[in-house]
């Protein structure tokens, strides 16, 4: 890299006042400049390791003096390329940002610094009889998990994170700090700034505390699992499920595939079957009349092999298949990558969409695992690939753009949980419309006219 | 009024594209130029009756290009004086704006006109099975309740409009139409401007169109009344109840001087003591589960009188005096007007927020009722002014002002679902801080450059 004059300048401010905690060497930054995704890294050209809003608000400042951009790390279990740095700049890593600063068991919530993970919030809440219930599957950093507006396995319960963010303090684009939201459980006082943030992807602000909901542990949890002769039959089940009312926790699909890839993983000898895996919250005698109830929806549609369970070890072992099934695909490939979709659609579009995408799969040589949160019309495809491998890169290219654009058809998005990122820019015209992205571009400009925080992520 | 060309040349071009829909008659005029509260009349130049989203966008055009305000108009029910026009212009009345556009029973979701009332919207789900929960109280129109962000009495169990508006079709400041949201149960796809546009008072956009979740009518509603001997005792047990998780559908509290106005309004003889209103959705055993465990709660905090009942006569009857609530305070003192407030704080701050405000409303002569949606912390004073008498609103003033003080420094909001209108704007600062204000400030001339939405309002 050439030295640039004015980076060179700002990379002396840095080292004054952050010594050790500012680096440029190869592998920080190479670290920094990848996610989970097949997105190739694109390096950041210095890090900065925060520890308090006010160190994001000096780098920040300090950025936006030289002209430099800033993007927010948090754990970079991103699967859209969010942390990469296609335009160079600072990452700013998060993850020292960890305190849990004040739990309100009273009031259901909690402040913490964003660099706090979901597991090590609900490690801090034992013995408090709460918990905090959004589970993406990867102990993402709570701030990360904002920034994406994320959700997972309970959000048809529980909500995502645009449901679960009470209030934030954020760091604007010129070092400003913002207090957005508050404590109370509603509130009409002005712009909803907290819910312009979530989503954002750092290209509003970094939020550098949240105060989130958290629940009361239900008094009972039942589990259930449930084998399909066809993913429309499972579909039917958790459609009629989500309609009469069922306050299911979870409701996860897996297709055949993946349970292939589980028996083999895990030397079990499971139903090589579409299965729907359940979870319900409530008292004892709640969670056993969902059960009975989504037992009689799931027998009417041939559902077989119908077993729940109410003590926490027979529920974790009905469970673990759910809880492998993504390591157990990538066993499907060794050494492969896996190039993410995750698309959601109205629930009357769900079995329609799956079936139109089962059909795509059988198209294509790759292997592709269908898995999803089905009670909010979430699936995704575990699609996998050598990167290297130009074809299967086609093909996985194909099968997303196809998925992507029959959801969008179905009213539904090109991204339920992911986020936009670097991957799904393309396709923000198409399922929000040109004035929706001129009025995001004309936010973003008012935020952050500078365009220095992260770069070239959400608008096309 | 010395006439005004640009006006009249306005008023020329209305008059040519909506004859008899544009108005500038003077009892019109009056009629779109006040709301339910205290705020002194302020009216507009004109009204036009809009019938469908290319009327408001031809409205909003020629206003821009001749500069002159639009404030949006739905029944008139709002409380912070947000439909008056302190800078003139025109009134836009959507209330012509009622048809039901689609109604998706499988999906749980309708798309209305802007103007479609509450009321109206769940007469035409008759049959599907759904309703939609929200209930500010009044029959306000899904726009105008969208635009305050509104809430109501079970919002402690199916949250408030930001919650429960998916989609948007809006109106922006120079006529463009913005489509924002989605049918999609969840979705990662670029900045929220859906829950950007929901409690925006009409100053970034008119929403012309909505799409709003519905909900399964509960298999089963339990509903149950109960006295306590003080209200500290009575928000205990509303706290407890939270913090067990049951998942109540309201919980409201009524003050002594409620129920002494019921009686006298009612002819009834029920005891005038703080008393607290609970209802229950779910299945037959679970509501009378959730009233038990309520009722125990309510015992070991000196409850009484509990009583409980399933069939909706019995439903019916115990909830009248909590339906009657605001019309029997009103009549207190004949002729009065309301001087509403609303606030919200988190529950662990309520018991304390309302005895601080109970010993305000000691010292004044005017009669104070207070009730609230307590499940959520919000509680309102119906504070009783003859609006010609200074003492009494100069009384009624310093009350709102110290309980919306009060409220702030506990955390909590100046308003929990009224909004700010007129009335709150001196609050916004206070409450979200001077970097709130200016990125909300931000944002409205992003949207608006020419401050000609519903000016005046909001920000201070």
């Amino acid at each position: 890299m050439t030295p640039n004059p004015t980076f060179e300048n700002l990379a002396g401010r840095l080292a004054e006042h952050f010594g050790p905690r500012f680096s440029r060497g190869e592998s920080t930054r190479l670290q920094h400049g990848r996610d989970e995704s097949v997105h190739a890294p694109q390096l950041p050209d210095g890090v900065v390791q925060a520890e308090c809003t006010a160190d994001v608000a000096l780098v920040m400042k300090l950025c936006a003096e030289h002209g430099v951009p800033v993007i927010p790390y948090g754990v970079g279990s991103s699967v859209e390329g969010h942390v990469l740095a296609p335009r160079g700049g600072i990452s700013l890593d998060l993850s020292a940002m960890n305190q849990v600063l004040a739990i309100h068991a009273e009031d259901g919530d909690a402040t913490v610094q964003a660099g706090v993970t979901r597991k090590q919030l609900n490690e801090a809440l034992k013995g408090t009889g709460l918990f905090f219930p959004i589970d993406p599957g990867a102990d993402a950093t709570l701030g990360g998990m904002a920034a994406t507006r994320a959700s997972g396995t309970n959000a048809v319960r529980y909500g995502t994170m645009k449901d679960n963010v009470l209030a934030t303090s954020t760091v604007l684009a010129d070092g400003r700090i913002l207090k957005t939201g508050g404590r109370a459980r509603k509130s009409s006082a002005g712009y909803d700034l907290t819910r312009l943030l979530v989503g954002s992807e750092g290209t509003l602000g970094i939020m550098t505390e949240l105060t989130v909901k958290l629940y009361p542990i239900p008094e009972a949890i039942s589990a259930a699992v449930c084998t399909f002769p066809s993913i429309e039959a499972a579909v039917q089940t958790v459609i009629q499920t989500i309609q009469l009312g069922v306050p299911v926790a979870r409701i996860e699909l897996l297709d055949a595939l993946s349970l292939k890839a589980i028996n083999a993983f895990s030397k079990t000898a499971l139903a090589e079957a579409p299965t729907l895996f359940f979870e319900f919250h409530g008292s004892p005698a709640g969670v056993e009349e969902q059960a009975q109830t989504v037992q009689a929806i799931a027998d009417e549609l041939g559902g077989t092999h119908f077993q729940w369970a109410t003590r926490p070890e027979d529920r974790t072992r009905l469970w673990q298949a759910r809880h492998d099934a993504y390591f157990a695909c990538l066993q499907l490939k060794p050494g492969c990558r896996c190039f993410p979709t995750d698309v959601c659609v109205p629930i009357s579009r769900l079995a329609e969409c799956i079936a139109e995408t089962q059909a795509d799969i059988d198209q294509v040589s790759i292997p592709i695992a269908l898995f999803g949160h089905v009670g909010d019309g979430n699936f995704h495809l575990v699609v996998l690939v050598d990167p290297a491998n130009d074809k299967e890169m086609t093909e996985a290219a194909w099968i997303s753009q196809r998925v992507v654009e029959r959801a969008i058809a179905m009213e539904g998005t090109c991204t339920g949980e992911h986020g936009i990122g670097l991957g799904k820019r393309k396709y923000l015209v198409a399922e929000h419309g040109e004035v929706a992205v001129e009025v995001m571009r004309a936010v973003k400009a008012a935020l952050d006219p500078g365009n220095l925080l992260n770069p070239g992520k959400v608008l096309p």
